[in-house]
């Protein structure tokens, strides 16, 4: 948001963001959770970190939040009613609960999770945490309406993201996590924050035309998807398999995803023994050639190296304005 | 390839193309199912159609190629190693077998075919198959290195496709089937034997600058993946879930995977009962008004007019050119 950046020990973000949290109402645990995963995502640079934090009413818990049950389970399968409560909370125990269905013996097993009141963040988190488990983690979530599926189209997904984790021999799991829009919804605001301008072609105001004014965006424009037509087709899938298949907020069903507060997470867990030997060393051979292949940046790359960094001088740039949010929440609460 | 055309019946094709697959060595029951698969695409205007007769060398049965068989075989998942039969007859065993665990009471299950000896086409042919029987169904398939992880890399990838298709309540299954790349192979070759220019930006040659010559991209040049580092992402995720982790031929673990001959598919089935009520009303509503968002064609829309057009009229019009081959092959196999 501001330029302004106060470096701060991981452990102290961490604390402060889990004060902040339970101050607005979440218990300790829950509070705890979203601290860590939101300041793991900082820490690697992502931009579903700690900017989260900068307007907390968007993480006070619902109405009636309470805390995430499990439905419809069957040994490769299982739903996770959410209960309103966070979008983190709920994927983590879909993301655990896959990996329990794996390891008790199944190849593959499906967890879906709806109900939640907020955001799961980033996707690659879970399915990281898969991965270093030996198991390929596939996520998809879907997400209110801000992202249009053809130019000039009125927002019907939300930036709907994919990700995945897959564990290699030579090293920590390759995490790919991108959403299917052309820009993230945090972008946009951090655009209007700054006072920036957007890239061309990312986004429409709300005639339907391109615009690169992140403020006419959010007063009813739309974002696009990328990639074109298979931006927009990866988008609809997700919105199929995140929406429909795990119970959430199905639009034409709801007036808006927005308003039932109810979206959709999907997540896969496979363990690759029974389908082949060597599957590590395989990945790690498919990645280090594909490396070598040319002037090849790995998805991931980036933010491990930045999160390398970090992690070892134990701290951490965050912008001024968030700290000072996340630290005069932690005392006053919600103003 | 060539512009003139010949209109020839829905049934002439399918019975000439298995009588020419039979000539170069399938069996009666292999050849019936390459024809359906091919003819089926051409159908519906798919470039992965007839197409591939025109070089019928490339169809032909490799060096002690028999019946795929099914090893490895669990509740949720099990593994069709292909004996180098065609690509079209591993795929289709392994779709069906997806879906048998399915019907036989697991939510999800994961069937991989590896060493096949031609490619699989297309993939939304079995997806959509799929998805007839009330089963969503997910497939991704890698194949020999055409396509490069970025701009002026050696070429790693396939075009490594990714598929999904939907049932839904109002009409036939959403399917959803593209390549990883920027275009198809099959693009660059019907520009190369038409002498069209390709787009801008879309492959490059042997040096690793951007070309629209598409008989320099086939001289030790590389095509694109789509999109962006999405894109290139995408199709690395690709190589791993249909490489890796189904047998077939890893990057670095053989010299290349044109010459191991053992491309790889890995398919997903999911009941979507066990899950949520209602998902084929679910997924209906989702499209309808997706569709009614704006200007949108949803995946599937352009394919199924064709389609239904050329049933309507029990023909279809086949390039002449291939089709000559296809009465040529069958009469003298190969010259």
């Amino acid at each position: 948001m501001a330029d302004e950046t106060v470096e701060v020990s991981i452990a102290e973000a961490k604390a402060a963001t889990a004060k902040a949290l339970m101050k607005i109402g979440w218990d300790e645990a829950d509070a705890e959770l979203q601290a860590g995963i939101m300041t793991a995502a900082e820490v690697c640079g992502n931009n579903q970190g700690l900017v989260k934090m900068y307007n907390p009413v968007l993480m006070k818990p619902a109405e009636g939040a309470s805390k995430p049950v499990v439905e419809r389970d069957t040994g490769s399968s299982a739903v996770v009613n959410g209960n309103q409560s966070p979008g983190m909370v709920a994927a983590s125990m879909a993301a655990d609960l896959a990996v329990e269905k794996v390891k008790a013996g199944v190849t593959i097993a499906i967890v879906s999770a709806y109900n939640t009141c907020t955001s799961s963040g980033q996707l690659g988190y879970y399915v990281g945490k898969m991965a270093e488990k030996g198991v390929v983690g596939i996520a998809l979530a879907n997400s209110p309406e801000f992202v249009a599926a053809s130019k000039g189209a009125k927002p019907v997904f939300g930036t709907n993201p994919m990700a995945f984790g897959i564990p290699k021999s030579d090293g920590p799991p390759v995490i790919f996590d991108m959403s299917t829009s052309s820009i993230a919804l945090f972008g946009v605001l951090t655009a209007k924050a700054k006072g920036e301008a957007l890239p061309d072609g990312v986004a429409t105001d709300s005639t339907g035309e391109y615009t690169t004014d992140a403020a006419k965006v959010l007063e009813g424009g739309a974002i696009q998807t990328f990639g074109g037509h298979k931006g927009a087709g990866l988008s609809l899938m997700v919105e199929l398999l995140a929406g429909a298949l795990s119970g959430g907020a199905v639009l034409g069903q709801v007036d808006s995803k927005k308003s039932a507060k109810s979206w959709g997470h999907t997540i896969i867990a496979i363990a690759p023994g029974p389908l082949t030997d060597g599957f590590e060393e395989k990945a790690a051979s498919i990645c280090s050639t594909v490396k070598s292949s040319g002037d090849v940046r790995l998805p991931g790359e980036g933010s491990s190296s930045i999160a390398a960094e970090r992690t070892a001088a134990g701290k951490l740039p965050i912008p001024k304005k968030i700290w000072d949010m996340i630290q005069k929440t932690g005392e006053e609460g919600l103003q």
